[in-house]
Formats: C-alpha cells, sequence, structure tokens
C-alpha cells in the first residue's frame, strides 16, 4: 500500500482516505462519496484495531462483513481498499505508541483506558501507510476526531482533516456498526442518546446555560429507559474537552450509554444564539 | 521547510537528512557528508529541543553558536538550513507525544526520565516537516539510533535510517557537543570512557565472556580517575536492550560518566570472535 501510495504522490494524485473498522453504514458511505467529490483517488482502510479495545470489550465479536464491504467500496468507486492483519500491522516487538495527553483520559476515555492511545497510534501508522492529502472522520466520534486533528497538528503530519456531520436513521438513532448488536426493545431505548441530545438542544434555546441543570435532565431521561444505562453525560469545551459550568462559546455536548450489553456513543455541536 | 520538501519531492528530489542541536562538530559533518554523498538535496535541522531535557539537565547553557553552525553547513554544501524556535515547534496547547516503551527507560533513559520521549517526539515531528528520503545519526548516540529506528519501523515512516560510525579525537575521545564543558584536568580524565571500551574489547579477544566480571573491570577503571563518577556501565542486547549475562552474539557495551559537572557516554558494538 506504501509503495501505491508514494506512486501516485509522484504522479501528482492527491489521494483521499477513509479510515474505518468495518462494517459499513452509511455514515462510511458519506464519507466516502466526500473523499470522493475531493480528491483523485479514494483508499478506504478496513482494520480492526486490537490495541484500541480493552480486554472486556468487544474486540472478538466486533462484525467483520468483509464480502458486503468489498462490494460497497466497489459500488462507490473506491480506488484501493486496505484491509491489513493485525500481524502485519504490529508485528513483533512492536513498542511505539503515539500518546495525546489531557484529551485522552476525558469522556470516553475514562472507562476505556489505552483506547485513545490505541487510536492515534492506529491512525499515525494507517496515514504514514496511504499518505493522504485528506483524511475523513465522522463527528460521531467527536473526541477521537478532536484527538486526531490535535496528534495531526502537534506531530506536524501534513494531511488535511476533514470532518463530516453524524448520519442518523429517521428516527434520530446516530449509525453505528453497534447497532446491529440491539434487538428489538434495545433499538427503542436507543433512541434516548438522540432524543437527550434534542432535549438539551431546546433548553439551551429556551435560554437556560447551567450544565449542571441540563445534565441533570438528561440523565433523568435516560434513565428513565428500562434497557439503558448511563456511562456519562458531560458538556465541555470543543478544544480542551475541559467540562463547562456555564454555556457561553460553542460546546461539545458528549454521552455515552450502555443498551443492554451494547455501549453506544451520540454527540452534538452547540452556539447558544 | 513543510512546503519546501513537498516541492522538492513532487520534482523527484532525494532528500537527506541530518537532525542536530548544533555546536556542529566532526561527528556531524561526517554524516551530513555522508547524506551529501546519497542525496539530491540535504537539509540539516538545528534544535535545541526543550521536551528533552530535564529540569535539572543543560538545556538553557547548551552551546548554541549558531553563526558559526551556519558556516560550516555552507561549506559542507547543505542546501537547507532549518532552526525552528521554541515555540514554532511547540505551539499553545501542545499534547501529543511518541514513546518507544521498554527502549526508553533502560541505560540513559534511567536517569534522564522523558528524555527519549522528547528526542522520538521531535524526530518524529521533524520527519514530518522536512520529509527526507533518509536520515543520518550517529553511533555515538547509541540508544537514541535503536529507539528512532524502532520508532520508524513500528509507525512505517518510509525513511530509511542511516546510522554513521562514532568520530573520535585521535586520543579516543568521542566528538561530543557537550566536550566544550570540560578543563583541562576533565579532558584528560574524560579519556577513561574510550579506554574502558577499549579494555572491554580486550578482555572479550582474550575469551572473558562472563559480563559481571567485564563490567567490574570497567567500573574500576573509571572510579580511578579523580574528576570522573560512572552513571551506569552496561552489556545489552542490539535490539531489546536488555541486559546480558554471558556474552553470546553481538552486544552493545555502554556507558555514562560523569567528568566533573559534564555528562558524557559512548559505546561500542561487540561480536564475540
Amino acid at each position: 500500500m506504501q509503495k501505491i501510495a508514494q506512486g501516485l504522490k509522484r504522479r501528482n494524485k492527491t489521494i483521499g482516505f477513509v479510515p474505518t473498522m468495518g462494517a459499513l453504514h452509511e455514515g462510511h458511505l458519506s464519507l466516502i462519496r466526500q473523499a470522493n467529490k475531493e480528491n483523485d483517488i479514494i483508499v478506504v482502510s478496513i482494520f480492526v484495531n486490537p490495541i484500541q479495545f480493552g480486554p472486556r470489550e468487544d474486540f472478538s465479536c466486533y462484525p467483520r462483513p468483509l464480502k458486503e464491504d468489498r462490494a460497497l467500496c466497489l459500488k462507490q468507486k473506491v480506488d484501493l481498499l486496505f484491509y491489513p492483519t493485525a500481524n502485519q500491522m504490529y508485528k513483533m516487538g512492536f513498542k511505539t505508541y503515539v500518546e495525546v495527553k489531557d484529551l485522552s483520559n476525558v469522556l470516553c476515555g475514562v472507562k476505556r483506558k489505552g483506547h485513545f492511545r490505541g487510536v492515534a497510534t492506529v491512525v499515525c501508522k494507517l496515514f504514514n501507510i496511504v499518505q493522504p492529502d485528506s483524511a475523513y472522520f465522522g463527528q460521531k466520534d467527536a473526541q477521537q476526531a478532536i484527538i486526531i486533528q490535535r496528534m495531526v497538528k502537534d506531530l506536524n503530519i501534513p494531511i488535511r482533516i476533514r470532518l463530516m456531520p453524524t448520519v442518523r436513521q429517521r428516527n434520530g438513532l446516530a449509525l453505528s456498526s453497534r447497532n446491529l448488536y440491539l434487538d428489538k426493545q434495545e433499538r427503542q431505548d436507543a433512541l434516548c442518546l438522540s432524543e437527550a441530545l434534542k432535549r438539551a438542544k431546546n433548553l439551551i434555546k429556551s435560554g437556560e446555560r447551567n450544565c449542571q441543570i441540563i445534565i441533570k435532565k438528561l440523565r433523568e431521561l435516560i434513565e428513565s429507559k428500562k434497557t439503558a444505562r448511563l456511562e456519562y453525560v458531560s458538556i465541555v469545551d470543543l478544544e480542551n474537552l475541559k467540562p463547562m459550568k456555564k454555556i457561553k462559546d460553542k460546546c461539545l455536548i458528549a454521552l455515552a450509554v450502555c443498551i443492554g450489553k451494547t455501549r453506544l456513543i451520540d454527540n452534538m455541536v452547540v452556539k447558544p444564539d
């Protein structure tokens, strides 16, 4: 892949890159379509990255429908599908990690220790292999996107990060490969994530600025669902992910909820007025 | 610098890169000459990297003879001299570090906590800025070179690392910018580093294979010098830097000695037979 990329660069082709863990859905496809608009060559990677999963997380059962993913990529005119094995990515004696301090141990990083170190490391590796001009990420994984933007700036990586809106079902549920785990009741209860965000938006629209009060109301909404267990709901600064007390500027409202055994996340960027 | 490098790459020029902290001596010049033999364009960076110095180390008094360094680079036909400021390299909100585990907390890393994290991070940044085909390092900083080689492999950085022999004075003293700190008596005592390595080589040549015995003899040699205080002397595996008990394969003999207030290092790779 790296040799192909270097050959393309030598011929002055622009490369658009969509890194994924596969189980592609309309969210991924929206990234691929955007990449297609802006680049000569589109590369999609599919790699379920072992070092970003904790020991009790769903690495082994994470969906891997490679055949369907490949068909979707073909249909979207993806030029190159890169799907390395874990042994190819992490050879004997691997010891190097990229760590984005402060941003990695909050929000999802509280429960998922080491997760964002794994994400930053694999994305840095993939960037070096694929050598894209632009790389496409979804707003759905807001913390991941903020960490990658920080890494790219800090390490002087010459890649433009393009952040695309979360794609949702008509009922509001943010698309996620993990939605595949949900049964019927859970699919119903999973709507509480986007409902909570909508509620927050309305509270802020009607003048509420106290984050504690907003958070309390969202918590109540989520805890009223039978299969839902709130992991966190936070209102944070968009740059440094630090909790806010009063809503002034743009902020990120982010939450993680376990629906049955499935951990889902969602978020929204809100500007007051 | 990054834009210039990208322009050069587009014109299919090969870039040879010699990252330094300045105070250039014949050791650096040997790297530059080698780079000149193997590349179209030679880039030298001069950057005294604050994040690789501990709070009680010599960051502020490290020599910075930029004018002389520039003249030496001109004489060696260096095409580009890159000398950013600390504020340009570490902007507000910098949070990203590259860490090479296991290799960074041994040998020099025991006393110099965070040193090799600082080295790996700045070298990763410089590689992204300068985009060289080949980068040149001295064997004198053996642990640094091993860590950078590991980082380049692990992060799939498409750069060839060229490791060049230590340049020495005729009396054996390895060239170092820190030799400038030594007074006359200290310059004499500083010879104990290379003498100890020679002694080790001879011991191994004459059949000694027990590392503990070799280390004991080197320690005695160094401790006999008035201004010398041994920090460590170790015989380790060349790949993973783990201490060896018996000399079998190729190994690295490395030592750090304080001569007065000046900390010096030296090393030798030894093959038995």
